[in-house]
């Protein structure tokens, strides 16, 4: 007996209601750039834009995967829904695999207001994958009241997770080498939130001194917010009521300051661009077989004409 | 008594002829991205194509500094002309400023055969210069024989720099932490020649250990380059001369294997595409003040239409 596939429509219906099988089903169908992506985005697009979308970041050591998943618990305790999507930029595979033990996330495998995702990143620089913004869209559109993005902080993937999300919860902990020397200066740029978790550990204390202090220098204007630090024990689920606290805090100040709205069109804006500069590469590098931007390259390379102008030949030819 | 401004022409013209100033002052158009860059770029355009370029990067502290000037050395001792573009990522300042102290670069200072030149980063992410492709051209046409793109291997750059280069030379050293195993897995896709500086020390001959065992692992064609690993103490001289062998060595296979061509009409074909990709940004961002991108974003927003079918229109909006 064959089944007829789920309709994209009814696919959407039923991930709304809550069924984690279909949620799992359309992230699968962006994931996989299937040819029903578009249909499954427009579908998607009357039930988006409530969720709270949260960026976890931090070194490997600081306690991402353990913290999550307390904050889940409390999220929980407060009746929320809740995404999670981690990225793991250390691993080739994608796909539909619960996250197993690498984050501990079993206590959530049997919630079904929890619905938990592991993606694959792009490239080895950590970025975060070219469908995390769509599969956000999916836990949006599914009903999630909260979305958690979690990725370790190398490369390039703190900064887009920034991008992504409405407030963006930077984690460290004592004992990390150099502790806050370490962290890239760019971790002070994109914080919302500051985590020092294992607060029980010898130097929490410094490091909440030293970030303060480096805070401290930014140059922030009166009405600006300023990047809150809590001590965590996650292991202990110590902590995360105020962690709980300061999202709902600056959730209030997003939408009161109108930041809120800033930061959704300009993460619409990067992803409408990114899409459309794919869609012109594809043109690009494919027509009839060997491709105009082929042509143009061989030509700079020869010295027959610049780069510049081989760019304006390229859009001209496809301007018609 | 005012001077007239040099012509464009006329600068390539002395820059062609070693004058160190007509060199400066193209470079400054280029990162300037003067109303001339175009001009400029198509001026060199019929003068590049012969300059060997090679990509220098490594942790910091594993020497490239010292290194890359060893390396001036030892091809001044073979008579050739040398450019140097050192990539800054802590730094926010470019422009003409010779290195001073922070590259060993003095030994040079005044030699007129050697061009150094400091670049700024783009962004904290340790990003090459968006004009270093172009900064590239200049002393290529300007008949440098080989061109040195030295850059600390952090973030995305020694990735770009990859892109950029003919030959990429990968430094390590003793002693950085957990050696090797600290070393992203990143370094080990891109090298065309691993160097492990600071050989005198403890340590380094485990380096040199630990780096063949990871290169085994590498799947490689009967016909590919296999990277060679050189020993040096760059601080004394020793082991450039064979760093020199092993570069010369590289550039006659890539030559003979078709691999220099298709690594260069690659390199064109990013840099044509970045360019088109740059000004259709420029496009897209500002029409009639408020952009046709920003009003699709707000439409993402607020859900009345999806990124997939926003890029749809945007590109629609200016095939005509």
């Amino acid at each position: 007996m064959s089944r007829r596939p789920d309709s994209v429509e009814r696919l959407v219906e039923r991930a709304r209601e809550g069924d984690a099988r279909s949620v799992a089903r359309l992230i699968s169908l962006v994931e996989d750039e299937s040819p029903l992506l578009r249909e499954v985005m427009a579908a998607l697009a009357p039930h988006t834009g409530s969720a709270q979308v949260i960026g976890i970041t931090g070194s490997p050591g600081v306690g991402k995967s353990t913290s999550t998943s307390a904050l889940v618990t409390e999220l929980r305790r407060a009746g929320k829904r809740v995404g999670v999507l981690a990225v793991d930029p250390s691993s080739p595979f994608s796909g539909g695999a619960l996250l197993g033990d690498r984050v501990r996330m079993q206590d959530h495998a049997l919630d079904r207001d929890v619905y938990i995702r592991s993606m694959a990143s792009r490239g080895h620089l950590g970025g975060l994958a070219w469908t995390t913004p769509q599969a956000l869209r999916v836990l949006d559109a599914a009903g999630c009241d909260v979305v958690l993005v979690e990725t370790v902080g190398v490369g390039q993937s703190e900064v887009e997770i920034a991008g992504l999300a409405d407030t963006t919860m930077v984690l460290l902990a004592p004992g990390m080498g150099d502790g806050i020397q370490a962290a890239k200066a760019g971790i002070l740029e994109i914080g919302d939130l500051y985590v020092v978790n294992k607060a029980d550990r010898d130097g929490a204390e410094q490091v909440r001194r030293d970030l303060r202090s480096m805070l401290a220098l930014a140059d922030r204007t009166d009405d600006a917010w300023r990047p809150p630090i809590v001590m965590t024990v996650a292991q202990q689920g110590q902590g995360l009521d105020e962690v709980v606290g300061e999202l709902d805090r600056h959730r209030a100040w997003l939408a009161s300051s109108g930041e809120l709205a800033r930061r959704r069109t300009r993460r619409a804006r990067d992803e409408i661009e990114a899409i459309a500069v794919t869609a012109l590469r594809a043109r690009w590098g494919d027509v009839h077989g060997r491709s105009e931007l082929d042509e143009l390259a061989t030509a700079v390379v020869e010295g027959e004409t610049d780069p510049y102008a081989a760019a304006d030949e390229l859009l001209d030819a496809f301007a018609d």
